[in-house]
């Protein structure tokens, strides 16, 4: 069952770290560390298999992916030697990349992108394809009418303005053509009731947003670990020091504050009231592809007694997010395929923001996560389904 | 219904403020913090109130409580405001705190301390007591042929050896005189063979071992964070300095071996294979009662990549652990009213190593005791009760 | 030799732990921790001795003196057992403790407080006083042509503008008044062309500016390890969380801008490079009279090696910074009578930011500092001074 | 002015590390970070340049040193690129390796080792030789009476016996052979009254012991800063997580025991009293090359207030050795050529344990190491040493 996985962002640091490692599994030059759906409690037979996954995408900027994946390997991201093995499958991934779309209206660049999806699905046979974001975080969207009715945004993006943010134009372009789509930016993406209304009527699903890769994935965890022991968190500060692409990005005040809020709001949703405290995030080029967080949380015990923790994550941002982004093609891949549509909160486990989900307790979420791919695999072996 | 609150070291830290908390909540001058029984989640009829609960202890120390309450109040243990405000309560529980019995054999000393309880139910009217183990930790105990059986037990204790430590003891006694026991150390307590089969006997609960108040805590939070992503986890190194009474005990080798071996098993149990590194115990007089924890953990992502997360936890042990001894007297008196007997992995959640706990993960320990206290408030209410 | 020490913000948290402090230390109820006069290499026959130094100030707000020493005590600044045995002590400052005057043009707002010194020096009989800044932090200065020139200033003072910011009216009215002033925050005090000239022409000396209590305290000394191993600094960012008083004054932008310059500062002049990275102030009210600064400094080694510091400083300001204020008291008086005047570099070792100073090294400051104090020492025994 | 650097364990990391640093500086393609001797303040005519030093050295094992150099490229610890371009260069160094002597009396092995030194310095027509110590660290020597006295040693190497331990066997050789010796290991060394004996008779100079390159660099530091401030260090407590050939070797307890007690000394001498508090070290395979230590220090401010500092220290010792053992080398042979003879307690700057050193502060250990230097350039230059 082949599928597409398009990358919005191809040649971008997590895109690349997600080809080259689906090649190395491929290959059998590396193991599945970080992939969650090769845990025995989530592997089986309706998730499409490594092999079974092709790679293309857009991306604005044109360096060739070898020469990004050397970059990654320089810098420890990738080892350099998988990328000097992978070459000629790096290249043959290469001949699927597009430029992104530019003038024109939107429309025309929404025309584009569908072509280009089309042709990906044409010439690779694929049974479907998995549209996912992974480029540069945007500024929070401008509100316009058209975003609340898809006849009304149809019409506007035939007009001169720039009605979408490009993450809700890739999304726009994947339901047209047919394809579900995950955002793992902060970005808009399908958060539109008009991109919700077009996945609906074309029986898509999708998931997001802002995949859960260091500091937000320890708070998950530290944070019902507080509530569940009945701790009062008094405060909780954070501070993510990043360099590397997204961290130049992410200087940009706009982008930054949309991460911050997802980045905290785990807090008040888990704990049930927002300690003091706030999440900053600093760009530091030296850094590099690696980010160090430190958080440090004040709380009180029994009869008030103030205590604290504090951590620090150094991690590199883009072999965390890239297996995710393998997992999530491989789930929503296979979900698609069970003919399920709308928001997927089953994904929440992946996200520091999920859409429709119920619980930012990671616990809770893996239970949710894999009560629904244990489902697919009884569908595909067409056993019975427990009821929920 | 009045429930007695037995305390094996019940002018230790631990005990001492569990007592003044207990006061504090009866008298409303302080409010449930870090108490787990009063979260929404495990609230209700079945367990006694706070204002039921009836507090007595053996200690072989004599210093009377409201002295070790100031104490603790001067090291920020404690308010000293509280400490004042119940004067006469702490010397209402004074009354009925016994010296630890010494002297004479084993079956001499257990026969005072089932002697001693007998007596708390009567003058109180109790209908059961919990005997709550918080005196200090013990060395690994010697085997002993009369460990395999109860009949072979109870000729040994008649005669001059010290066939059981002290726990163990305690434990002998509370089962002869019809009571729960709870040990929240990582003593032997209840874990033998004969005792396990004498509780089975009597029909009586008990649970264990050793509260996880700390660095274990996040252990059990963290530990599954890296199994659910699927990330190799290659090094675990801790280090634990503390002061207070308990840090003096462990500096003892021998103590610190069986804590240090609990502290590490629920990393290998959890992750499925065992880390490099340790975990240490130095003591510090100057921390105090409270205490550091600093952990490091290094780990690979996707494709290899090293990564590394460290914390500090800087915690009152006393503070963590006194609403716990609070919850568990709760529930093990509720399951044990309940008809109850044998170990109780359903409080796992409580301890660092759970008498035959399935699982080291925090929060699916806490899925088993939300059950396990649903189901009591359930047959409490004579509602139906869900089947497993 | 009676001195007095008048405190500009004579009721916050600094000049109360300072007056406690003082009165705990001539009544025999305290050591001398942390103050750097008492050690061995500085302590001797010109400095007043802390019976000798007599406290008064002015301060906007009221809350009686004793009031505001209970609360430092309820939160573990100073200890409450002082505070109750030197209640007679602090009732005879407070009736030297006068209010800010306001209203009026500034040049009747010096008036008052040119009054106010002369008053207090006749009362107590004073050989001379030094002045000390240590109210809240000020905003950066607006420049005014009158800055420049002492006769221009003293004609704008008399107009209605405010042509001075707080801190400098006071170093203006404290040199009218014949007496020396230190600086012990990071407002502009007496850096101002026309403050300077006022000063050389009555012959007084003056010191600052910001008290070096934390986290650039430990800067001062790792930046020089860095710079004598010749090891490359690539990036070095810092946060600092506190509460407090000083802590919702540098929430406001303005007033942070001027710390975190001076902050950062160091790391420049010491390395000969700005290293990358920024210092952040963030206010955390739950953290109360404390601090917590996490700084992470990442080097080159040899051959490019990249390596790492991390750190975490969490530590009382009043506590940290009250000695040094007694110190600067001290040394600055003995240099007004040893006949100095003008700016004091040689006491570098207590500032952030210091008044022309050569270095940043505190292992160099401290060398000046005791060159200096030696001086005075041999001065005042009459004894050869060594030539510099 | 060539000068033989002969380095004792010359296949481990730092020597290694040395080597290709050397050669790498010599051919232009790497720049003197982490080179103290190439600081503005101690640069000068008085040291060989880096162009003038020849490598030789003896080693128990026989890996290739471009196989060894490959390995730490792998590690991270030195650049691939660097020791590729350098083959040629370390294929020669190669060729001035001996194997370490076995079998024999222990004047049978220095008799070849005297020969290896005599050959190296007649093949390359050396000015002199400098042999540095940097094989792994012994245990604690067993004390001998030959230690004593150079005649009564003579006559007991002759026999069966292991007299010396290897540092002092090769310390005996060195001086023998007429060069100066560096111990950059806490192992014995120089450090017998024979040996120093020896060193005093051929005029020969001789440094060490135990390099300062991480922990205790930053304990020698920071324990001067709260000297300075009279701050009351409570406790101060570490462990080292160390992986590498030297973490193996201090995974054995008596090696252990001499590098602990040296990383504590520091503070004791620096402060004037003992605080309480362990170092620990700890072997963890996985950290490679690279060591993390963690230290908590707990110390009273003013009037007894608690505060507490913590620092990370993530460091690769041979990446910060290796630059101080070409500095060591090129110092020493300076000091050789200048005439001095006997222990240098002018390069305490390099050391953990310094031999005859008067502070352990690094700001004074710096003051004295410049001095020294800078009468050595002004030797050399023939212009007036001034007076000390």
């Amino acid at each position: 069952m082949r599928t597409g996985v398009w990358l919005v962002g191809a040649r971008g640091s997590v895109a690349t770290t997600s080809i080259v490692g689906a090649l190395a599994l491929r290959a059998g030059l590396a193991g599945p560390t970080g992939c969650v759906t090769e845990l025995p409690e989530l592997r089986g037979p309706a998730l499409p298999s490594f092999a079974e996954l092709v790679f293309g995408g857009h991306d604005p900027v044109l360096t060739p992916l070898a020469k990004r994946a050397e970059t990654l390997a320089a810098a420890g991201v990738v080892p350099g030697r998988l990328v000097a093995a992978l070459a000629d499958d790096l290249a043959a991934v290469e001949s699927d990349l597009r430029p992104a779309p530019v003038g024109g209206t939107q429309a025309d660049r929404i025309a584009v992108v569908v072509a280009d999806l089309t042709e990906f699905r044409r010439r690779h046979e694929l049974a479907r394809i998995v549209v996912v974001n992974v480029s540069a975080t945007e500024a929070a969207v401008t509100p316009h009418p058209a975003h609340a009715d898809p006849a009304a945004l149809a019409e506007a993006l035939a007009g001169p303005d720039e009605v979408l943010p490009p993450s809700s134009l890739y999304a726009y372009a994947a339901f047209t053509a047919g394809c579900s789509y995950v955002d793992f930016t902060p970005s808009t993406g399908a958060r539109l009731p008009a991109l919700a209304a077009l996945a609906a009527e074309r029986g898509l699903p999708y998931a997001g947003h802002d995949g859960k890769t260091g500091e937000t994935l320890v708070k998950s965890v530290l944070a019902p670990m507080f509530a569940m022991r009945n701790l009062a968190v008094r405060s909780w500060s954070g501070i993510n020091l990043l360099g590397g692409g997204d961290g130049a990005t992410l200087a940009d005040p706009a982008a930054n504050a949309a991460k911050v809020e997802s980045k905290q709001r785990v807090l008040g949703e888990t704990l049930g009231y927002q300690p003091q405290g706030d999440t900053r995030i600093d760009y530091v080029e030296e850094l590099g592809d690696f980010k160090t967080a430190w958080d440090l949380i004040t709380f009180a015990g029994f009869l008030g007694t103030g205590m604290r923790l504090e951590f620090t994550w150094h991690g590199c941002d883009s072999a965390l997010a890239a297996p995710l982004v393998l997992d999530l093609a491989r789930i929503t891949a296979a979900t698609h395929a069970a003919g399920r549509s709308g928001p997927l909160p089953e994904l929440a486990f992946f996200f520091k923001d999920p859409i429709g989900a119920p619980t930012h307790s990671l616990a809770e979420q893996w239970a949710l996560l894999r009560q629904h791919v244990t489902r697919l695999h009884a569908a595909a072996e067409g056993t019975d389904v427990p009821a929920e």
